[in-house]
């Protein structure tokens, strides 16, 4: 049964949302938060209200069959998901539209693609699942360089082509999105176990291109140590790395990939990494008097060698907003897994940890504890989370996240910057209190990777100007505090200026001149991470 | 006190070498190896009879106290530690000899000793340890394009400059030479655990450089995981990263670096993630009935989560060399290492793997057991071996060692072949039988990193070209059958045949480029990795 096509405005596709109960625990929280008792709703346009440009280019004969530039198709790929993208769609403003999206079936349409927009000089925008949150789908070309932009949705590309039960490695094309890649995974007994908050509408070429950020919150962390091997497609032909379970020859062809986020070529296909799924669980919450005691003890058992699969901290406020917690105290959610042994022993010792801290389990050793309690909570809330957007921001509700990384002697300041400074750039954009909330996503040896969400009420007319005053003071926080502005969000072109101030200067020379050599016409992803 | 001098034949200092013990352990092997009562010996010149071409520059007076084109420092600086460096200088043949060596004692020195050379147009040579084995530092100049070598030997930057104790890191200067580096964590009660069989002479800059390969058999088995930030100089300026623990921020500006062979500029500064000093310790070997019934259980190990610091299998005839076996079985060399709690839960399930593929403990679960048995006897050998050569190459042995790695399903195939073909070349190269032996030093969820050892009896004056048919036989086969030229050994000059085989050659063309953009003049390290 043919599913129903994306949304053209929010998350996921047309008659998917929020159930009323869930919409109706979001606007409870709100109104108690800014102290009002109703919104001032705005409906996004219809489909049919938005008024596009003429295409302004054609594909040639014998791609048409997989190009469209119907209103749909080029409205659904104008944007991604960050904040101000649903500003934007909210005001029917269309006008960075894609001319054409082709949707190639296999490597040589992606590359007749490529040929076809560098003979046109049109833009091209690699297209996953269109979850960027920092603008990297979004065909916004300054200037006269294009003469236009041509989207590639990789969504035809989805299969797992092979797969290698003793080396547990699979053969995956660029588009698969994470569902059907885990069924398609599943007969093997094998998972990649990835699982971004975007999942449902994300792909792996995505996951790839951006450091996407997974299921595990200490060890593999990123996508990026689960990749064995490339193909990725550039305007100057195909560059396929070899099969490797570790090298040493030479800087690694896959990591100048990795994260390039589209800017050097397309990823058609990566072998994989698999995991064998999971039989042994142990894990539940623990609290803790406040968070930065909850921090402590996620750095002991960071540094402890444990390895949890989850590990996650959230603030009081935090905990209290999705549900998990009565805002009195943090909460650790923790978890071991285990395909191969009983990890009770991980779990004692982790627990340990936390109570040298002051920690307290709120239920734990039990095979299911991580499907109850706080932790099953904040989970559910975790997943639907994307739905929020699409109610909040047409009652004028500015909402976004950021998250960063820092080590661990650098935290408290870090954190405590971050949190005064959006604070009161919420209070001086909008007039009035937000909340400004943490979590730790993500714990290494050495640092850990906060992961922040601010709430204020904003006016319709003023939400593009509102945020962007209240985000640009939390990244000025972010880098002057000596944070990375993304840990796996990604630059796209909303986090540049911030970028620019971070990765050194030399190395931009260098990724610009990467680039030259794959893509002499700066066709690709024009903006995102560097000016070709 | 000053320590002796670095030889200019051979490893370490002037002075210290094989004991007679381990000279005749040695000898006794390979007369029985080779069915021989003694060997050819040609003692390897006295440094009054090595002939320097004259310097063909001299550095400016500013830079003269730290450079020198005195004979020993030349002529200890023409060479790494390859077998046909050994060969190179038996027969007194230092041609390639740098014109003058630059011992730089900050930052601002290296970057003077570039701009020097770069207005000299000289080639600059980075020199850490010396240790490479694959033509890494030989100033080989080819053609017109340079007038002079200059080697910036980094010995006088081994300062460890500051210690995060909470984040467990430190900022480290590149020239520090391992145990000194490890002298200067100590008191802070860390390490950096990465323990190259190199390691008395190698540096960190070196091994960043190089993608070296260290203690932990598992999971953080390079040195790359441990690099959180660095500090290059480049002829075009300084390239710094920041201080993070994790970052989905583009491409890593430091998996630029790593493994960039000097090609690039000169690592000066590094913050490095340290371990605390292990207190809890389980260990022992394992003997099994055949190699691939122990890789059969490498596999199950490394594939289960519990992570060994050590895990190395020994063929029959590896172990026996070493003193490790009798030579009627494999072994494994099997460690847990822990500061923050006992191991036994971990030695226990891994012992379980072995015995699932017929692994028989051999001394295990004792605290000291890693010190005890064929682990400590092959412990020994190992950090012993690089001694070997001085005495063996002027015997007229060829012996060798090259490593690769590949996903699990390719092993067997891969072995196999690898064998077959460097066995044939020995027979081939020198009309007899040689031996060719595999252990694995590295193991990963998807695949092994095996380490092939061969030995063969050569001709004085035929030496080079023995060897070359050998080491060539053996690279084809590990290119043909799939893996990578170098697990951690590097590239340097000699492995670029197989390399440029193995690497994407669009990739070769991006790495030219941001060549390109960091040394314009293409001065640093002509000859590795790729071609200006």
């Amino acid at each position: 049964m043919p599913q129903p096509r994306r949304k053209h405005f929010g998350w996921g596709r047309e008659g998917e949302g929020f159930a009323p109960e869930e919409r109706e625990f979001a606007f409870a929280r709100l109104r108690e938060r800014f102290g009002v008792d109703d919104f001032d709703r705005r409906p996004p346009p219809r489909l049919e209200d938005i008024a596009l440009r003429q295409p302004r280019i054609a594909p040639p004969a014998p791609l048409a069959g997989i190009c469209s530039s119907a209103s749909h198709d080029r409205a659904a790929h104008t944007y991604g998901k960050s904040y101000p993208d649903y500003v934007h769609g909210l005001a029917g403003d269309y006008a960075s539209a894609p001319d054409v999206v082709a949707y190639p079936r296999s490597e040589a349409e992606v590359a007749a693609v490529l040929d076809w927009a560098g003979g046109a000089q049109a833009a091209v925008i690699p297209f996953g699942g269109g979850s960027s949150v920092c603008g990297g789908v979004e065909p916004r070309l300054d200037g006269n360089r294009y003469k236009a932009a041509v989207t590639i949705d990789m969504r035809e590309m989805g299969a797992v082509v092979e797969v290698d039960r003793a080396s547990r490695a699979a053969l995956i094309e660029g588009g698969a999105y994470g569902p059907a890649l885990e069924a398609q995974l599943r007969p093997h007994g094998l998972t990649l176990r990835h699982f971004p908050q975007s999942f449902e509408y994300s792909t792996l070429g995505g996951w790839i291109a951006t450091r996407s950020g997974g299921h595990f919150a200490t060890l593999y962390t990123h996508i990026d140590d689960f990749v064995e091997s490339l193909r990725v497609v550039t305007p100057n032909g195909i560059v396929e790395s070899r099969r490797l379970p570790g090298s040493g020859a030479g800087p690694s062809p896959d990591r100048l990939f990795i994260g390039s986020e589209g800017i050097l070529g397309i990823i058609t296909r990566a072998w994989m990494r698999l995991q064998d799924r999971p039989k042994f669980r142990a894990g539940g919450s623990v609290r803790f008097p406040d968070f930065f005691a909850a921090a402590r003890a996620l750095r002991a058992v960071a540094q402890s060698g444990l390895y949890p699969a989850n590990c996650r901290i959230l603030d009081a406020q935090e905990a209290y907003n999705t549900g998990a917690g009565d805002g009195s105290g943090a909460i650790m959610v923790l978890a071991f897994e285990s395909a191969d042994h009983p990890v009770e022993p991980w779990m004692h010792r982790a627990l340990e940890c936390c109570a040298d801290h002051g920690g307290e389990p709120e239920l734990a050793g039990g095979r299911d504890a991580h499907r109850e309690g706080a932790a099953e909570l904040w989970r559910t809330a975790f997943i639907r989370m994307p739905y929020a957007r699409e109610v909040t921001v047409p009652c004028a509700v500015i909402n976004d996240t950021f998250e960063t990384a820092i080590t661990w002697e650098r935290f408290a300041a870090l954190h405590d910057k971050i949190i005064a400074a959006t604070a009161a750039a919420i209070r001086d954009a909008t007039g009035r209190a937000g909340s400004v909330t943490c979590r730790v996503t993500h714990a290494y040896p050495d640092g850990p990777a906060p992961y922040f969400t601010f709430h204020a009420l904003g006016r319709h007319g003023d939400l593009l100007e509102q945020w962007r005053a209240i985000k640009s003071a939390a990244l000025d926080a972010v880098i002057e505090a000596g944070g990375t502005v993304t840990h796996h969000h990604a630059v796209g072109r909303d986090h540049r200026p911030w970028y620019d101030r971070q990765r050194p200067a030399l190395f931009a020379d260098a990724l610009r001149a990467a680039k030259g050599a794959v893509d002499p016409q700066g066709l690709m992803n024009p903006g995102v991470l560097i000016d070709a």
